[in-house]
């Protein structure tokens, strides 16, 4: 494979996660190292930033602070969410996306995402082999829901993973603090993938784990639920339940969206209602069996939650950025960064791979049925034995006054390629 | 002095906060190691427990496992919201109380709460000394909302604050990653003072704090919000919001109250609505500015967030526990032990000191109206002076497979003392 001399470039795309950034880094330190790169970017708010030639020249930026990345949430250069066209049927973005590369000299480009992003990335490398542009193209894998197909796992999901389990066992010791009972509903991100709410799941490997948990796996019955909580609060005089934002019923109806028809059936309960999932179901769960309920919306604090980061993952996504950079120095394009899962004398060890990008755009891996119980309402040894190891190792957060310290980049714009 | 000899009580009353259980570990570690103290008991549910018969000897207990309590969040032997009547009025509980005292010659009482918990601790001193029942009773501060009287600070607050600055600085991440802006409100507790909230500021230290934070020590204004958050986010694509779910307008009625007028108010609104505080603010805000909102409630995580933890929080939770008991073996009764803020060589240095229960009993201090400013939207210098200091210092949390390890308590009933 010839050397290719160019500029590289990097995309932040979709949802936050703590990781995200830690993955720029692995690109950035790997491509200012690499001879054949000539220049290191960056875009703001990825795609978005290319159309608009809003390009950061990562060189420009201070080792130190661009080191700070790795414990830095959510996307530093500005993230987007903006589908792009079918080429054959409007090829404007496309032509645009070129105009930049040219402009730049772009010849590596390095998009990292989930989903959604991997759909952009496939479309541009098909748009750059069609038009013959040469310029190698890999996807690096992101999302807290770890639904991305051809990976086992994704970096970002065992951070929120993290997170999402502490902060289980710290509400099981709150909420059952006063003799006098409670149910808490605690509601947590993945509209069609339970991979983030089954981590709840690992709160309950030291005994202080929900009682039930709800996926969007399985089809969400109100009356099955309802019974579950009662059923248990009677017995342990309280009831912690973790439930994916996802849940639906078997017509496929979001419970979420049941908000707006309480709202309406005032005379079925009694009160008018609106809010999140974790507002519906205890406000049900209030009107019907009667006890104190709290619910407790993770929100944005799941996905940006970089202080109880799990060190695998960021090693993890550092090195899905470096291996990016690496792969396509050595002439693969078209691929996007997975890991595979093997075992070294019993311990977790992740090697990475390379998959077509093809095989990871849009496609959602959801969590095996059978790694759920019968019932529909909690998790199984084999989805802790996956979800464990993902969350292992503590950082070494940089902190001033005990505050996290975040990287501040200057963002400057990146000078045009100079012609030869 | 003369020298006191029997068993010691402590209970735990009141909301939960991340170092409790450090304030019941001084307490257990230094009277276990009390000579003239014969027995270390623990009430089930504070002063429940008591009327109860429910009380633990903590001397059986694993001293391994009585260590963690240091890192465990919550009341590890339960707490209660119980207020005793006035004893002129009826002293029925008191009776039962002195019952259960001469039952195990208890003649060491601890009780570790805020204001109400307090006054609980005030009454049953009181009583003792009308009755003649000797035993020294020395009340332990303990609360989130930071609110006690006679006392510089209480211990949990450092840790919560801790938990709502670094919250915040993540949400401020999160929230501005897309060009496309967001209002993001932040809701945080304290029904009565804004301690809590204006920790949100310390975000601000270094640079990721919120536009505007509203305590309720300043009434609310319902128009000047939305404009100053309108104005924030013309002017910037985004604006970042703490409030005090305590936030009240001028007719002290509380903003949450809002909610359900709102949802009769379908005409002037447009939706029905209901929720907390912070869905009130951000549905209002949506539907007068149009913009992207997100309501997040820190709910219960913020007071049991132990994992964020300050290390100056739980060193000084753990010495209140050492000093009430060494204070009343000395012979001291009838007090609350305080904290007293010095400076040596111009770093933070606090002093415990004992004051009166009945100073601390029911009375509320709220931030000083001059440590807010003049528009009432945001806190001064000497809020952060006075709060980051109490989150300093990381403590070294026990981790098993990356998550807490906390205490396992056998909790065995007391047996009574036996008559000599």
């Amino acid at each position: 494979m010839s050397q290719l001399k160019g500029a590289c470039l990097l995309g932040q795309s979709g949802g936050p996660t703590s990781v995200i950034n830690a993955s720029a880094l692995g690109v950035f330190q790997t491509a200012l190292q690499t001879e054949c790169i000539t220049n290191v970017l960056g875009a703001a708010h990825g795609i978005k930033g290319v159309l608009a030639d809003r390009i950061y020249d990562m060189g420009m930026e201070d080792p130190a602070e661009l080191e700070l990345l790795r414990y830095t949430p959510s996307s530093a250069l500005g993230s987007c969410r903006y589908k792009l066209s079918d080429m054959e049927k409007d090829d404007t973005d496309y032509k645009r996306i070129l105009e930049i590369f040219q402009k730049y000299n772009i010849r590596y480009f390095f998009y990292n995402g989930g989903n959604d992003s991997m759909d952009t990335c496939n479309k541009i490398s098909k748009y750059m082999q069609c038009v013959g542009y040469e310029c190698r193209i890999i996807g690096i894998p992101k999302t807290i829901d770890n639904d991305l197909n051809g990976t086992d796992h994704c970096p970002g999901y065992g951070s929120a993973a993290k997170y999402i389990a502490t902060s289980c066992m710290e509400v099981y010791q709150d909420a059952r603090v006063y003799d006098t009972g409670m149910v808490v509903v605690m509601e947590i991100m993945g509209r069609h993938a339970g991979w983030l709410t089954g981590a709840a799941a690992l709160a309950g490997v030291y005994g202080s784990g929900p009682d039930f948990i709800y996926l969007p796996e399985v089809n969400f019955d109100f009356e099955t639920f309802l019974s579950d909580v009662e059923d248990c609060y009677k017995k342990n005089g309280n009831c912690l339940v973790a439930v994916s934002e996802g849940i639906h019923d078997k017509d496929s109806r979001f419970i979420s969206e049941y908000g707006s028809d309480l709202a309406q059936q005032k005379d079925a309960f009694g009160h008018a209602q609106l809010g999140g999932l974790a507002a519906v179901l205890a406000n049900t769960v209030k009107e019907r069996i009667g006890v104190k309920v709290r619910g407790i919306e993770l929100s944005l604090l799941q996905r940006c939650g970089a202080h109880l980061a799990s060190k695998t993952d960021i090693d993890e996504a550092y090195q899905a950025g470096k291996a990016a950079v690496e792969s396509a120095v050595e002439g693969v394009t078209d691929r996007m960064v997975a890991f595979e899962r093997t075992t070294e004398n019993g311990n977790y060890v992740s090697k990475i791979r390379l998959v077509p990008l093809s095989e990871a755009a849009n496609a959602e891996k959801k969590v095996p049925r059978e790694w759920i119980n019968a019932a529909g309402n909690g998790v199984l040894q084999p989805f802790i034995n996956y979800a464990l190891p993902l969350i292992q190792g503590e950082p070494d957060i940089p902190k001033l006054n005990s505050l996290p310290r975040y990287a501040k980049l200057k963002k400057i714009q990146a000078k045009p390629s100079v012609k030869k």
